[in-house]
Order: structure tokens, then C-alpha cells, then sequence
């Protein structure tokens, strides 16, 4: 009987979850909608029941169940503390409840960005690479940061908030307090706000955008050009941090790489002496959406000696 | 016969030398300038022989030689590749001509600010803490990341370059190629071109500015509240991205502590989600120059067994 385990993805639009085999072979896999105005107790049941169903459909023994959860997490206490999608369940013990509904699985709560990045680390576009930083551009922009093959946690596991670098000290109020915040000028939300101050339409999505941008038109390509130089800037301050051979990007806005990416690489080459002598790779993640699957269901096999 | 390391800090400046013990009692020292105006093999003759006199005043059995100097270190080839002060020794092999002229002992050279951050957390303000940010702020802006009690390479060697990070994406050039790094807003060489533009002496130092910020010049109040704002904008973002419970200052601007500090914190306080979170404190080192010498010194233990 082969060892699996269960990664979950719960997001402000959809809950997924795969059951995935030691060697990275997804065994099965549920989709299905967030039901969070259904409210907090039904989401967790519905969590359980993939969970359970995910069990039944596999067989063999089960290693563990990561769950990947937007927002900042304690993980000592497995509980979200902050989350603009999830604020329902800031504070309320998220894992305990998760083992006591499952009754016995080990349960480890993750910051879905940081388990996107062990995923690209494990079985995509990081294979093979122990020390990365993936961005997620999305609502806001993720980060998850991989140190000699573990996520970076920080002391409590807030570690990793590269949205929330800044990288115009005056720029757009962030949410968090800050201003100028990286996700404030790059994120698929940035983008979509961009297209209404120049004038694209005021319900224009970073894609439409990206559609203008590929029929010509120059205030769209602009948008993407304003995007690549803020990532350039963070991107250039994470080269100096941390002298990583590799940055992988992800998210909505990534088809549009032909349009950010030459600024954003020239932005980094210009403003970062290590990025110039050090030979650094900033890239595309490969597994989309998948990789907070991959990631959350890695973290049980993470921390236990390999089987035989 | 007790064990004991050698700890060396090459500057533009100073060499000095100590002898150190397994627990980190300072048995010996040597201080003396770095004739760099005679070559870099006068130099490196007179490391040797600073080394061989501290053995010879100290007994015992040596464990190694570390070795901090300013800039850009490739590890594996014990080398320096970058640096303002020590250009004559880049891409020099360093650390196998010390240990030619040593016949013998083992030699690791590091990056200057890498060994303070060691020392600080060997057996200064980071005493009993895995996880800091060090700070040193001279002509440029150092900085050594501890990450689970080692020092955070990178995959070359080249990590840590906080003084790098961008705080002004239009700010100041920097030799780096970048504008608005940090140490072109808040080293002791930006106090002294804020002095120089706002006529406070064309040859002010930055012990000169922070004596007229306590006689109430205030002009020179202002440059430490300019410079607290940079740091706080830095140390904002280092705070997201490393979750880390310590970040230290050092360097010759520290006694301004009082002048720059309240604005430090009070900007990371705003910037930061995760200072307002979590338990973070932003203090100052205590070894002072000493930091190098005993961080220099913890290298050759740090990576062999523990004498029983």
C-alpha cells in the first residue's frame, strides 16, 4: 500500500484539494467553490468532506493533509491571524478543528503562497533548486520563499509578504498600512486599476488588459511597462537580499509576460550589482494553480523520515 | 590545551586580529592599520603574520581562521569580487594565499557584515536568537542575515546586501547602477552629502551632524529624521519578508540613536503589518567593532563537531 497525502487549497473563490502520492503523482483531485457565505462552519465541513472523500477514493496510508490558506498564519497555533479573503476565520483554530472533524490526520495550516512555492519547488519549475522566492500575482501578490529546500517561516510564520514590499515609499495606501506597497503596482488588481485611471474602461480586468495590449493598443502595453519596472524594483532588492539563483513568477497576469517581463529584467540588470555578476534566473512557475496543491500536500512529507 | 579560533577584520582602514575561545573569551588581540598603500602582498603578509603571532602568544589548538572583509564574497572559492576598499584583492584567491602563507591552517574567508552579524548573535545583542537582520552603517550600509543560527549566503555567497535595498526607486545613484539604495540615505556618508546640501560645512562628518543635532541645529535634527525615515522604510519591508524577531543596528552613526530611532520605528510601525503582529524589536548591536572579530572568529567552529 503506497503513502499519500491530502493538499487543500481554500481560497476567497474556490476549494480544491488532490490526494498526492510521495513521488508527486496526483492520485485524484476535488474542485469546487468556497462556499463562504454559507459561513465558517460549513466551509470547514466542506473541507472535511473532500478530505474523507479524497481517503475513501485512494486507499493506502494516508502521510498527513496540508491546507494552503491566503493570508498570515500562525503556525505554532495553525490559525489564519489576517486574511482580506478569509476574515471569518482569523483567530479561530483552523487546524485543530480541521483533526478533530477528520478525527486523527495530522493537519498542518500553511500560507497558500509559501505552499505555491514548495510546490514549483518539488514538481515544477524549481525542480531541483533548494533556495527560491515565487511571487503570486493575483488580488494581491503572494509570496513564499524557499531556504535550503524549507519554506522560510519567520519566527511565528508571517515570512514572505513580498506584496508588501515597497517600492515607491510615496505610492498608492496599501491596505496594510503601508504605501507603495509592491502588490499596490503590480498585482492583477493594480493592473485593473491602471486601466480605469487612463481611461480603458472602468470594469476592465488585468486580462482585458492584456487583450488590448496584444491588439495594439499603447495605454495597455503602458500599463504592462509600469508593472514590469515596480516588479524590477522589488525584484532587484530580493536579488541583493537574498543572492537566490532562482525568482519564479505566477498568477493571472502571466500570459502577459512579453510585455512586463523585458522591463522588469532590465529594471533588475540596471539596479542590481548581484544580478549582474551572479548568474540569476527569473522565470515563469509551471504549475499554475496547481502548485498550492503540490505544496500543501508535500508539507506531511516534509517532516517525517523518508519510508523505505 | 584549550581550543581556540583567529578572527580577522580586513577594512579600507584597520586590521585587527583576535584570538578567541570555544566559548567565547577573547585571549589575545592585535590591531593595526591595513597598509594598503604598500600592495596586496604586503597586506596579506601582514594578516599571516598577525595570525602567527597570536598563536604564538596563545597556545592551545587552533581551529581555524576566519577571515571579514568588505564586499562581495564568492564562498567556495574563498575570494572577493566586488569590493570599494579592497579593489587591488578582487578575484584574488584570498583565502588559499593566507592559507599557503599559513602552511596549513584552515581558512574561511566571509563577508565583513556576514561575520558582525555572526558575532552580535554569538555573543552580543543576539544572544539565544536564531533569526536577525544586522544592520552596519558606515561609509556604505552592510548587512548579515542569520537565518536558524547560520549566516544566509545566498547560492554564491552574495546575500545580505541590505544597504542595497531601494528605499527612493528615483532617488540617489548609487555605484551599484541602482538609485535610491538605502546606504545613499542613511549611512554615515549620506549624513555627511545631506550636511554638505544643506550648508551645514562642506567637510561635515557624521559625528560632526550629531553634534550639532544635540547642540539644536535644526538642520541637522532633520538629516537624522530623513535618515529614520529610510531605515523605517528598509527595515519595513525586511520585517515582511523575514518574519525575524531581531533587526540590529551598528556602526558610527548609533550614537544619533536617539535622534533617528523614534522616526525609525514609528515608520516601520506604520509600513508593517507584521511589526504591528508580531512581537519585533529594532535595536541596537553592542559588540561595535568587535562584532567582525568575534563573528570572523565563530566561522571555523560553526561547522565542525563540538569538542567533547
Amino acid at each position: 500500500m503506497s503513502e499519500y497525502s491530502i493538499g487543500v487549497d481554500l481560497g476567497g473563490t474556490n476549494l480544491r484539494a488532490a490526494a498526492i502520492s510521495r513521488s508527486g503523482e496526483m492520485l485524484g483531485k476535488i474542485s469546487g467553490k468556497a462556499e463562504l457565505s454559507a459561513g465558517r462552519d460549513a466551509v470547514m465541513r466542506d473541507i472535511a468532506a473532500a478530505i474523507r472523500q479524497l481517503q475513501e477514493d485512494t486507499g493506502g496510508s494516508l502521510a498527513g493533509v496540508g491546507i494552503g490558506v491566503p493570508g498570515f498564519i500562525l503556525m505554532r497555533e495553525g490559525k489564519i491571524i489576517g486574511s482580506n479573503n478569509l476574515q471569518e476565520f482569523e483567530h479561530f483554530p483552523f487546524r485543530d478543528e480541521i483533526e478533530r472533524l477528520l478525527g486523527g490526520a495530522r493537519v498542518i495550516l500553511e500560507n497558500d503562497a509559501n505552499a505555491a512555492a514548495m510546490g514549483e519547488q518539488w514538481m515544477g519549475a524549481g525542480r531541483g533548486v533548494d533556495d527560491l522566492v515565487l511571487l503570486t500575482l493575483g488580488t494581491g501578490i503572494g509570496g513564499g520563499i524557499i531556504s535550503g529546500g524549507k519554506i522560510l517561516h519567520g519566527y511565528l510564520g508571517m515570512a514572505g509578504e513580498i506584496g508588501h514590499i515597497t517600492v515607491d515609499a510615496d505610492g498608492n495606501p496599501c491596505g496594510c498600512g503601508n504605501r507603495g506597497c509592491l502588490e499596490k503596482h503590480a498585482s492583477a488588481t493594480a493592473i485593473a486599476a491602471m486601466a480605469r485611471l487612463l481611461h480603458l474602461g472602468d470594469n476592465a480586468s488585468s486580462e482585458d488588459v492584456y487583450n488590448f495590449a496584444v491588439a495594439g493598443n499603447e495605454r495597455a502595453k503602458m500599463i504592462f511597462t509600469a508593472m514590469g519596472e515596480s516588479l524590477g524594483i522589488a525584484l532587484a532588492s530580493l536579488v541583493n537580499i537574498f543572492n537566490f539563483p532562482l525568482y519564479l513568477l505566477s498568477g493571472g497576469p502571466l500570459p502577459a509576460w512579453d510585455f512586463f517581463a523585458p522591463t522588469m529584467l532590465s529594471e533588475v540588470h540596471r539596479r542590481s550589482y548581484t544580478f549582474r555578476e551572479a548568474k540569476t534566473r527569473i522565470e515563469r512557475a509551471t504549475l499554475g494553480a496547481e502548485a498550492g496543491l503540490y505544496g500543501a500536500a508535500y508539507l506531511p512529507f516534509e517532516n517525517q523520515p523518508l519510508a523505505v
